[in-house]
């Protein structure tokens, strides 16, 4: 098995069920996936986990357990989440193919890359889906579409080790010709989705600031912006001079005397 | 989901667990596989076969149901049979994608072809892989690489339809490169050049307004501003929210009596 996937984490968000956990390990550690994330599990208990994923106690233990999705995705330059939901236009919508040629050629560049997962019973929520550079729907018979938890991360860990094995035999993985995300080569790394969640932070303070938005109608405003520079894909130089230009905001106006 | 896939038929060669076989049906239907035949099966009563797959039981009463394997591929002109084992010399073996395009290139002269399954414990017997065009290995970690009977039927129906849909697009399916998919679909149209060109002057003047940018120094902060938006490829509502951010920016320090 390639050592590509040793770069690929597989995110469970509110996993409630830990056989679906176990299935979620058995799936990745098949395909070479052995880093798994957990971010607030309803149970989450080693030896329950085990039973549908024998013999992996050491991956189990290595799990890692956040409280929130963006410490879950601190290390990683990119993100794409599993959705069976219709799409709007916020997000950049990929079959598992691209998706995987994708993660595998930022993981080929020594990079953490991220698949998301949802909850069983509702998915993910549109605030996981922000995160993500894009969302991925697995194409499904329409008249009988449910896929359990445990097939899907089966299926994206089989797409992403195939792909890891194209791109180790030397094969072009991905033709995503009209991605823009692709015809953008920076001479700078790619920007850490911790420093992209600062910068978002730091903008809703500023658009607060200048009362561009107010408390909860800040949403859609916050979704069109997260969209535009996820899908824009920074490099830290850009991250850089984004998170100045909405921190100056705030500063400017306190300099002035304008406490926001 | 494409009508080819109903060519295909999911094979399973004396399955032991109704639990594996409702498994099967439902991955094979997930992927539009409708014909599934079962080879001496250890009991395949209907209701429990159903517990793993609700809401098929059309399906599942549709079954065919077998006492050789030669009888169960009777009318099927192509067959491939799944097996983990080391491979002898006797059949020439693919991987899943492979496999996949060849069946579907079969079915798309309207001809039956057949994917088979082994026993959960034992697997595929020669006898049967003698009857296979040929042999299929998933490509999985050799550190653990067990995968049972369901996954390895959602696995393979999974590429079946994958396979049949790009045949369906025109794509030459042998030659499995994925194809360029536009990334970005917004309900909106994009924005025009003139609207953009608009919104980078707005922008230039918010960042004089708070002191960000002076003069001549603007420029290499101006062109990784551009860069980005144009890489996001706006459409006209967010155009209309960025216009709309940095208008703002010198709005709101003109009603505080702070003349840029």
């Amino acid at each position: 098995m390639t050592s590509l996937t040793e770069n690929v984490s597989v995110v469970l968000v509110e996993p409630q069920d830990d056989i679906n956990i176990g299935n979620a390990v058995r799936a990745s550690k098949n395909f070479g996936i052995e880093d798994l994330r957990l971010v607030n599990p309803a149970h989450a208990d080693r030896d329950r986990i085990a039973i549908s994923a024998p013999r992996a106690h050491e991956t189990i233990d290595r799990m890692g357990r956040f409280e929130t999705l963006d410490e879950a995705l601190d290390d990683c330059v990119m993100t794409v989440g599993l959705t069976a939901r219709a799409r709007s236009a916020h997000w950049r919508v990929v079959e598992p193919e691209q998706a995987a040629a994708e993660l595998i050629a930022e993981a080929a560049k020594g990079r953490r890359v991220a698949m998301l997962f949802g909850r069983e019973d509702s998915g993910l929520p549109n605030s996981a889906l922000d995160r993500c550079q894009a969302v991925v729907t697995i194409p499904t018979n329409p008249d009988y579409s449910s896929i359990n938890l445990g097939q899907a991360v089966l299926l994206m860990a089989w797409e992403v080790s195939r792909a890891a094995r194209k791109m180790q035999a030397g094969e072009v993985v991905a033709a995503p010709v009209s991605a823009p995300q692709n015809a953008w080569h920076s001479e700078f790394e790619p920007a850490p989705m911790a420093g992209l969640t600062r910068m978002f932070g730091q903008a809703e303070a500023a658009l607060e600031a200048i009362e561009f938005v107010k408390g909860s109608s800040n949403d859609h405003i916050m979704r069109s912006l997260r969209s535009v520079f996820l899908r824009a894909r920074l490099d830290t130089r850009e991250l850089a001079i984004w998170h100045g230009i909405f921190k100056e905001i705030v500063a400017y106006m306190r300099r002035k005397g304008i406490e926001p």
